[in-house]
């Protein structure tokens, strides 16, 4: 409403530099955003998963497109003052693919895009627990264009390291210090289950740590002093909120049409 | 999913030539519709404050587009299985516009557009409180309109009489006989407060009813009785998931940031 | 691709503020603004009837929604670098969509914005020929909003006096004032016929002057000295590409299909 | 305008079991469509890369969205009566993401849908002039997956084999063969050489075939006798568009601006 872009990437920045672990409301359409904002929020995230449910009602297996990425984040930042983080899954193909996300997301209005390692869409062939990564080569090509491509300095551009339970502990803080060697801003961290995992990657790339959810164990003020920055909380509100839909059709159902099938 | 826009349309005709009148789910975006559908309901309705709401968080003033309404009929659609009527206010300007707004809704599979005859965007120099109509000769051309634009015989077009608190019962039930005479399908009543309305309505039009929400002291088998199918239960869902949501992120606010501001 | 959105508006400002009177092109899609900008152009047009006729092959009677106009206008700033002034017709309803007008076209990269005074679209009842101008309070009530809603102080906002024809020269010149007065940066003319037509508005309006084309007989220099800092050329590009492709399609269509219908 | 999307699929699929080979309008924007269909085709042809030219003025590198395709072909399908085949690229994915593509482009309309056997885009890694296939395999998954989703059966699904100058002509018949067992209604032939190529493509698939242009020696009677039933006839149209564009402007800059920037 009020704020520009780049105060909103401004904002995001203050976070990623101050002394503080905060956690951004999990919004997926404008009406959460606004929600959120009304709570108190100034921060957001959309997360893939969530983009899908409310774009496609579909699960997160990128079949959303960029454009339907682009268009909800632009109907999110419409509609609120919040800073948001965008997933940007993989940045939806090559290196020329990841640079059109940073300049739809950009355009959109996003104050942060994360791109990952995962090879996404899942490739032809591969087991549906198991998860392969892009390998580093392609990757830092993958984030040195994300760097490239946007025209906002203040824009935010997140690695996201997917494979601490794929390659380990070790294999992943390198791949993060190669990554950070790119020029992005900060390490989202997927699937982390210990402390020294997150500080063996913060000590490796030296950037702020985005945590995309921890267990309860570890504790705020831990992931703090070890770089963390942000800590995602989950999906939480969308539950809720279908939750709600869910009881109250019921009960609509109910009182008007019984369990009869109207036809 | 699996039902044709063709099918949902024929679906919503037998309603309305069956022998009950039923209530259909307020649904905004496709979330919601999918819930529906899994509690049980054939029959959903998009209303214009709620399009509004979940495209911009703006109220009811169309300032919403053409082309996000259809986006956002077509995002229902694509993820259920619901007959769908869709508010298109006033068809988006003059003959022509409805013209334009029977194709984008019936492309977006629509199973029913309702266009009224409430002078929409709101008039300049009209008190907020104030109805405006537009004239019968210019409804009826716009009906006339909507009525030779749609390419699917099956599509529901369904006048919706604003008027009944500005021009009272005998000049309503003489639109609406006018507007019966330009081949709609159906009247949608606003603003209904007493059965003789809808009695006279339904007399002179000879056309099924949807009721867009009655008293409740106006019962379902009195409105059934006097033409009504549909009757429409309000925006309770859409409420009910703005409480939970408020609620989750207020949950979340207080155990993770607190009360105090992130910067 | 390189130059932001407010670095064009602000070359726009630079040449309403200059000492002459140049041409854009007129541009109706991505190409052919790729292509003026390699021709020499930094300056373009986006005229209504040309995002009619780009978007839905449809003549210039506002069918064209506003999301469309943004989606072109946003097409057209992606593929180059040119200035461009957007035809915003009506600003598509009251002042409130006057507001969106601004801010979805401000979002697409609009440099300048037009908001004219013309009743649109055709009112119900009007004959074909005639014109019908909206009240200076209302207009000036929708400029107002026009100004107010920009949020980059950067972005023209070009009041577009269209009653030339209707109210003559003294009505005209009245309604520039009125509309100068509410803070927009230049005043687009319309059906322009005489030197003193112009000269009264310039007169009037102390304000920048956009000519929307000009008899022969009218010199580029005299429009300069009566305030004509941008003047149209017309749709001679558009009408080039639609006779080329004819051409075109009509030498192929002989060789390989002969006359003979396909089925 | 008057012809229904199944009514254009039914006249291609009677073009491809005609006696005929017939060539396509290459149409890519309404406004060229609409030319093509006065100029008599009933037939149109969109290029992926005139696609990425008309949406992005971009080379044919899979920068363009399922989105904007998507797009692109309902405001060229809502133009005109053409029957139209659409250059579905590879499907934008995996199996799942070729499901959403046919029903994107479905919804949009489109006639036919081609899915290629290219991998796109470009994998990481591979040289510039080299064409990497995915394994047959995974395109007969893919297609297999495009016929499933499609729920209108008389959409054309094509599979199109790029392999001629990688795998060779029997390589490629044979996996003209395992495609046509997926069900899809034709094989579409890029890079042709010789009509060897042609009748063992043919002779292994046993449907009928759409070349994707072919090197003038090449007759049209010879390609009819070896299955040919569409012959594509390159980018004139838009290359003509193009020159006359960058003539008029070219003219109009040096009447209006002569050589002087304007800033």
């Amino acid at each position: 409403m009020n704020l520009s872009p780049t105060e909103r990437r401004l904002l995001l920045r203050r976070v990623l530099a101050g002394t503080q672990c905060v956690s951004p409301a999990a919004v997926y359409d404008p009406i959460s955003a606004r929600i959120a904002q009304e709570v108190g929020y100034q921060l957001g995230m959309l997360a893939g998963s969530e983009a899908s449910n409310a774009t496609l009602t579909a699960p997160d297996l990128v079949v959303i497109t960029l454009s339907e990425l682009a268009a909800l984040t632009r109907g999110i930042m419409r509609a609120c003052d919040l800073s948001v983080i965008v997933d940007g899954d993989h940045g939806y193909g090559n290196a020329l693919n990841v640079m059109r996300t940073m300049q739809e997301l950009e355009h959109a209005g996003a104050s942060c895009v994360t791109i990952e390692d995962l090879a996404l869409p899942r490739p032809f062939g591969s087991a549906v627990q198991s998860s392969k990564l892009v390998s580093i080569e392609e990757m830092t090509g993958k984030l040195r264009a994300a760097v490239a491509a946007r025209t906002d300095p203040a824009l935010v551009v997140t690695a996201r390291v997917a494979g601490l339970r794929v390659e380990g502990t070790e294999g992943t803080a390198a791949r993060a210090r190669a990554y950070a060697e790119t020029g992005v801003d900060a390490i989202f961290i997927t699937r982390l289950e210990t402390l020294d995992e997150i500080e063996a990657i913060h000590g490796s790339a030296e950037l702020p740590i985005i945590v995309g959810r921890a267990p309860e164990r570890l504790k705020r003020e831990e992931l703090l002093e070890r770089g963390g920055r942000v800590l995602l909380q989950g999906h939480l509100p969308l539950q809720a909120a279908v939750r709600a839909l869910h009881e109250s059709y019921r009960r609509q159902w109910n009182t008007a049409n019984g369990d009869e099938l109207m036809t």
